[in-house]
């Protein structure tokens, strides 16, 4: 599976922990994570990836490839601009977001506009706590529920 | 000015009358309504802009210039699929959201997210109405509002 | 019809009086010019078609709406960089090539791999020319030609 | 470093041999292959840097992850259609074409324009043989070639 994970660029310590064990996850069940691999909740799921061995992939806005955070192994720089959040959520069976502000939130929106299986971690503020606790995407407690979760709504088990 | 115009591609009776009395403000006012050219609010925009003899332009999803809707005068046929949301809110020097799914939420959060004044008809329903409400968009309680606040915002007057 | 007119950001006094001729000729028929929106080809094709009275339409790389000539009435500044050139020549239901450089050469083969007629003026030098020499696009000796054989080449008449 | 691969959808055994040989030699220098995902050219290259252990990226048009060929690692269904192939040679740090049609010209172009490093297979024929054979882009007789021209022109060693 291809799990894209979402979240704020900039982030509290505790958000950035739940990110980074999120990637421990995605990694130790052999997911390969897709993000838009910049800094933040970027960073952090990437930098848990690598530290299990995953492969991780950075969707980047900008044109050049060092705009990548040091955790991405394979680096797509779109030249895009805000488009290539369209592409960030198209790359994965399923997206999983933690906190997030505007930018988050049209990737949850273009997920759900593509009907793609879209959860949210409940205790990590921002959009992604707020639709996940209305019921608008799926909530998950953990970083594990969320990443078991994705597996279940995308068919993978 | 340039004003986009986003909303739900299905709507009310009572949101397309709102959608074409904004689209005929906007043409009256001297501006150019850009859309996503489908149906729904974005057709009733159109067709109460060319009652007004205003131009429009539809930036498509799709590859096919057939696929807008008859009132678009300016037909941009992109093939991005959900990407060219990001170009119907970066054409805007304004946007104004008439009720909405996911697809208009995620055209709110690139438009806010690309720093674009975003008003939200307060009395139209669905994620126009609901961020308008919590302002976190600017909200006004009729077209007429909508397009000043729009100009407005964007500096226009 | 919207027909793309593509060609070199600089060109030569000859080869600009053979664009501005293009962008006339189009108006006068009553069609939409649509470009890339910059400068050399594109601003003099503008202009022709502005004197006539016809609606032109500049399709950006950045996303700046500042960035197109003087002489465009629809600004779509797409943000996209270079992939926007796919969507010059999509928004045509012909290409018409004057001169050009590496950039209009990827419009031409992205205009050829989508089945769209593309003709090439053989008397203004660059890719169009040499192309058109070769019979890989349809060629024309004036302006006036080109429009008519992109109308017949699109099943305009 | 990132190496794009581009190239025909369809080819001769030659070619395809060929194709496959310029995988395996990007693989064994520790490279990842990126290309269009597809069949062809693109999937014999990526069968080949497989064999060496190499990771394979494919930038696809559309929107479904099935549309890759079965030797490709990390699939980006971007749904962009031929605007994907701009993605496609910038995600490289250099570009190597392999004989090719109107797409594959709509790339080497696209590269040039964006100053990457191109190199043509001189035995290949298409495009990339003619533009390489005119000087227009590096020539190079063999993958073996190929990959250190590209090594070079892009300043990895």
């Amino acid at each position: 599976m291809q799990i894209s994970v979402i979240g704020s660029g900039r982030a509290s310590e505790d958000v950035l922990n739940l990110a980074e064990e999120l990637g421990r996850e995605i990694a130790r069940r052999g997911h390969v994570l897709v993000c838009g691999g910049r800094g933040g909740v970027m960073e952090a799921a990437c930098r848990g990836a690598r530290e299990e061995g995953g492969i991780t992939v950075g969707i980047l806005p900008g044109e050049r490839r060092d705009e990548a955070n040091p955790y991405v192994d394979v680096v797509i720089p779109t030249g895009l601009g805000e488009a290539r959040n369209a592409l960030v959520v198209r790359a994965g069976d399923a997206v999983i977001a933690v906190a997030g502000g505007w930018g988050t939130l049209s990737e949850i929106s273009l997920a759900k506009k593509m009907g793609k299986p879209v959860v949210g971690l409940t205790s990590s503020g921002g959009w992604a706590e707020e639709l996940a606790r209305r019921g608008e995407i799926e909530g998950a407690e953990s970083p594990e529920e969320a990443v078991e979760k994705a597996e279940l709504l995308a068919g993978y088990r």
